[in-house]
């Protein structure tokens, strides 16, 4: 106890560099700091995305003696040789004498570090900071324990649940500013679903597109994922996307979601349409809402969400409001489920 | 204009006495005050409510020689005997030299109160504080000009736009606070409009109740008005409301609304269900929407608004945000509608 709190400043230092690092991509976003043995930080790291050096191997690169030093590091280190080796084996070869960490790694493959590192006669102490990071991390976390990506529905629709007139037309039910956080939210993804209907609908491009609709190239672009049975027109915008597209051939969601998965991708963008997004929502796989809603009333039959196969009050799928933001003339709500019998623990 | 901006405080005080009296009914909320020709308030008064004296009068009652004062009054002094003789002869018999006032009298039958007043030799001085009067006002202003009641349109659903599950149930969409504001707003109105079908399905009260479901006995209850060609059934609950239920046998919601403008009835409370609500959006008689959202998806065929005649985006129905409020869990929506071409200008 008296440790832990020895260790939540040079905790919250390795929590302040993790945020660096990238949102998106398949690995987690981690800092790193070493400490002598009066508490003073001598190195800093922090993991700057796939294929970069993890957080403790970027702090240890700084120094050419960090023989019995204490490290402190946001994520256990990890015990898998991937696209670099484990960190355990790095610390413990670097002479670290205690390290201090503050979520345990829930992945498959990566876990251990801790056990590794005891049993090489390195202190360990674990969990502190633990909410903190954790909450950082929250959906990182989910997905690589959950072996799926967290899925973020997206519909922008009029206050009466419509997104189109009875003649098709959408354009534009939501502002500009609506319109420009949907790109930001794209960017913050790994991935976009998209239903063959939309495809064939709209061709639209799901790019990342700055205020006057350019493309941003230095910014990333999430991968393009068009679900259902039919093909991919030869002709379709989305054969130009720059992060490419993933054509899945089916409608089975699951599967879906396991291949993402699979990829490393934690984070999935659900931009409809109205079949894909019911199919989501009616599945128990959406993680978040983000529903765009524009002052204006449309009725008819374009619903933003169809048959959710639910056939009293009671099965409701409740939700709980994260936050309500007023942009430009439109709100967006974002929500996420309330954990009852009905949604089935999601 | 020097001799406005003398006026402005005694009017604020005018302003602020108005308010004091019933927000509901036919007649407006009207202050005034009498000034000394030192400009000293030597009397106030304001008005109760239909059937009791008015501002002026009131004003007047407290004082035994009011000759050579100033009326300092927040409406046109009327012109017209009603349930009390028209205010323009009492201030001309009191013999007050002055009279300022904020907005003009819109009603057909009291109007040419200032005119009245000229003719008797008193100098009249109009349009101070006019804003700001309009303001409180603008609701009976609307109400009257126009010769038909101020409609606002209330519904609860989903976020996804549903009004009820499959199987018809709707008890409860939203969480108390939410019901317990209907009930306010329901008291802020003097008629609550309800479809045959709501009466026929859910055989509801209407009655203004209190958190534990109450009836408020000291609380105004607003009339229920029945919408629709079906008869009021033998055994309805509405039957026994504290204020009795107009049954008006049509769907013609203009003629609906003339008898109410007939009957005094300033602000219409329309409770649903879908197809009168859809009925007067659709028709462009809604001033105002108080859309309750509760966080949870429904789906399915029951609508909170089913179909508008509205073909293509650029028809859709444009409404602006006025306020978004939490209310516990739920979100209150009030909008009210563009003046847009296709709102034709309401
Ligand atoms: N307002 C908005 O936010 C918004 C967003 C996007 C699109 N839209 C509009 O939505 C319209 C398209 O609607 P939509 O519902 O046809 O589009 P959609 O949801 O994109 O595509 C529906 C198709 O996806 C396939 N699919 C994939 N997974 C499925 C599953 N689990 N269950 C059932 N089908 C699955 C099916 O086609 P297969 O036969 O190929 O399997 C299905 O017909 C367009 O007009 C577009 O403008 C609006
Ligand atoms: N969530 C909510 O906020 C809310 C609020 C109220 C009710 N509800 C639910 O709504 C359901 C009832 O729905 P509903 O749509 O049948 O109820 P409704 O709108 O109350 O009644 C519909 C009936 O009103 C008459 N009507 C009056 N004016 C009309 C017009 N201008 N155009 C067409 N018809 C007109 C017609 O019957 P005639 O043949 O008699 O003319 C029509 O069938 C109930 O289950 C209730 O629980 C929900």
């Amino acid at each position: 106890m008296t440790q832990q709190v020895f260790y939540d400043a040079p905790m919250r230092r390795a929590l302040e560099l993790s945020e660096r690092g990238q949102v998106t991509g398949g690995n987690p976003q981690v800092g790193c700091v070493l400490l002598d043995d009066t508490g003073r930080i001598v190195a800093e790291g922090w993991h700057r995305g796939a294929g970069t050096p993890h957080a403790e191997v970027d702090a240890l690169s700084h120094l050419t003696d960090a023989r019995g030093l204490t490290a402190v590091v946001t994520l256990e280190p990890c015990n898998h040789t991937g696209r670099t080796g484990p960190c355990s084996e790095a610390l413990i070869a670097a002479g670290i004498t205690r390290v201090v960490y503050a979520v345990s790694d829930p992945g498959r493959e990566s876990a251990g570090g801790a056990e590794r590192l005891r049993a090489a006669g390195v202190e360990v102490i674990p969990g502190v900071l633990a909410t903190d990071v954790e909450q950082l991390l929250h959906i990182w976390l989910t997905a690589v324990a959950r072996r799926r990506p967290w899925v973020t529905v997206k519909w922008a629709s009029t206050l009466d649940g419509r997104a189109a007139a009875s003649d098709g037309t959408s354009q534009w039910i939501t502002g500009t500013a609506a319109r420009q956080r949907v790109h930001e939210q794209r960017a913050a993804s790994d991935a976009i679903l998209v239903g063959t209907g939309t495809v064939y609908a709209d061709d639209p491009q799901l790019t990342v597109r700055g205020d006057a609709g350019e493309l941003l190239r230095h910014q990333h672009q999430p991968v393009p994922v068009v679900v259902g049975e039919r093909p991919l027109p030869a002709d379709a915008a989305l054969r130009r996307h720059p992060a490419g597209v993933i054509e899945t051939g089916t409608r089975d969601l699951g599967r879906v979601l396991a291949d993402l998965d699979a990829r490393g991708i934690r984070r999935v963008y659900v931009e409809g349409g109205p079949t894909l997004a019911s199919a989501v929502v009616a599945a128990g796989l959406a993680d978040e809402y983000a529903i765009y809603l524009a002052p204006a009333l449309l009725g008819g039959e374009k619903l933003a969400i169809g048959d959710l196969g639910i056939r009293t009050i009671a099965d409701a799928r409740r939700l709980h409001i994260v936050s309500v933001e007023q942009l430009g003339e439109d709100l967006l709500v974002i929500a996420r489920p309330t954990r009852t019998p009905e949604n089935r623990g999601v």
